[in-house]
């Protein structure tokens, strides 16, 4: 490089550092949580951030040890009126029973390939759990990503006819966008399969596998013909991550207590308790969903104490308001549900 | 901010900018592996980070999928005549006694409350395992980190008279930092306690817990006295990081293959088969501990192909020669083993 090319670069450099320092001022300024109508919820997460990125401030926390974790069915995105994952496993049958023609006639399998789903939602756990076991495990992880890859690319919902992936909520995403802008690492913390939620979390949310703790089983190390290895996904649990899990799961895959929580059920209540058991400033928010018009409303505003997703039951909310959790209302606390709102 | 001061700080951040773009330059001169004499082995890696940092090289790896993983023992820091984790364990023994009496009599306890190093050598693996279980489960998770902070301010190696984190190996260290300041994550996969390893990786090598993934057991989420949850280190094996192991732990705790992979034994053979048979550039090294003066000698270099610690058998040497895996050698490719040497 010669000295006057170097010196054009450093002129270069200069005036798109000035144009970045004015870029961050106005940043700065601008509202991070526009989907977010002005109340105590919105406060609450402002005030969080302030206080714990604000050097000097006596709720400062090390940049390193800022951790935020997300619940993601009903916190995240839609889980009404059933899991995207046990979707998914349902639309796997044909393909499986094409594979294993001997199943056909077999139960659980035989119910599902009639889709009746009157008759689908009335199979016991068990039954559920074989259909599980049969379309989550047993085939190499590399497999398995791919096919979930593939349905994520074609499935819809039945009431936004739009894929999955795009019914995240809008709000959430500019929480979690805001709290990566401040410095956290967000995780998803999900009762769902880690595997299968890890193959669409940085899509969907900005969040690498990496940063995906759910419900997990055991791989297993093998070779194939070619003596290549490869990892084989087996019906073993390794971390049921709901209820205990989520804590448990927190520890054994971060090692540190989150700074911040959110979630949407009984099933994220001890999340939500061992983060804010912590010291120093913590937050604690649970999503209630209120909004029957905009999205769906179940829970304790509107008496269901005991849907099949989600249960967000008026225990977890006596507790919430006791331990000064925030409970977010879908229908007061947010301007739009969806980014295509 | 008055016009005045306004105009003040642009100035002052484009002289910084400036210093800052100098600064730079003259470090991407500097030799990243100050500690490495010139040969296969440094040669390996610096080519490596080329061709997988290089826009449109053929190796290209997007900077999200840039992962690094290492072995610890043997390969961070010393673990010859003994494991430092093995060393915690039988140093925890009498303040164990002290709150159970009763062990005072019980074997495995009574022979290491001896001292007698020889004896102690010979206690066979079940009864180890008793003392590993006593020592590293049962407490609350943050009692075991105070634990273990405290002893490692105060235990040190026999032969440098030295804590054991100091005992990292300078030319390892180098390699960590030149591959995070390009942008690659750094993860240890260590056979020993994750536990263990989380409560100094940030200072011995600058690993945040989250990218530890070791050994681990379960956690038990309950309630003290007070209403306040911990969770208790239980008993229970949830991953055998060693051998197969190590690829099963990379996939459940990062869920991505890694680019690069370091290690020093057979407990490492499999996580550097899945390393270097992913696609495009990988790296797959192996320490070898031919250096009796500096450190210590063991492996197929030196005949002893069943050491207690590290085993680097011959038939592991065969491996990495025909899969091209890298050997380095300690006593050739290394000017100096420690920061204080």
């Amino acid at each position: 490089m010669s000295r006057g090319s170097g010196r054009l670069a450093v002129a270069r450099f200069v005036a798109l550092s000035v144009l970045l320092v004015l870029g961050l001022s106005a940043r700065a300024q601008a509202d991070p949580l526009p989907s977010w109508n002005d109340g105590a919820a919105k406060k609450a997460i402002v005030d969080f951030v302030q206080a714990t990125t604000t050097q000097g401030s006596p709720g400062f926390v090390p940049q390193a040890e800022r951790i935020a974790t997300f619940d993601q069915d009903g916190t995240l995105w839609v889980e009404h009126p059933m899991y995207s994952q046990v979707v998914y496993c349902l639309d796997r049958v044909p393909a499986l029973v094409k594979a294993k023609p001997e199943l056909a006639n077999v139960e659980p399998f035989k119910t599902v390939l009639t889709g009746n789903l009157e008759a689908i939602a009335k199979l016991p756990l068990p039954e559920l759990e074989k259909i599980l076991a049969a379309t989550l495990t047993g085939m190499p992880v590399e497999q398995f990503n791919a096919e979930v890859k593939e349905w994520l690319g074609k499935a819809k919902d039945h009431r936004w006819k739009r894929p999955y992936t795009e019914l995240t909520y809008q709000p959430m995403q500019e929480v979690l966008k805001y709290l990566r802008d401040n410095g956290y690492k967000t995780y998803v913390v999900t009762g769902g399969g880690q595997d299968f939620v890890r193959v669409y979390a940085e899509q969907a949310y900005g969040i690498p596998p990496e940063q995906v703790v759910g419900t997990a089983g055991g791989t297993k190390y093998g070779y194939g013909k070619d003596g290549k290895p490869f990892l084989t996904k087996e019906p073993k649990l390794l971390l049921n991550d709901n209820n205990a899990g989520k804590p448990e799961g927190i520890y054994l895959m971060i090692g540190r207590r989150p700074h911040a929580a959110f979630g949407n059920s009984t099933g994220d209540r001890q999340m939500l308790e061992y983060t804010s058991a912590g010291d120093g400033a913590r937050l604690a928010m649970l999503v209630l969903h209120d909004d029957a018009k905009r999205e769906y409303a179940y829970g304790p505003a509107q008496g269901l104490r005991d849907t099949k997703v989600g249960t967000f039951t008026q225990a977890l909310f006596d507790e919430a308001k006791k331990k000064g959790w925030i409970v977010i209302s879908m229908k007061d606390d947010w301007k739009r549900i969806f980014a295509f709102d």
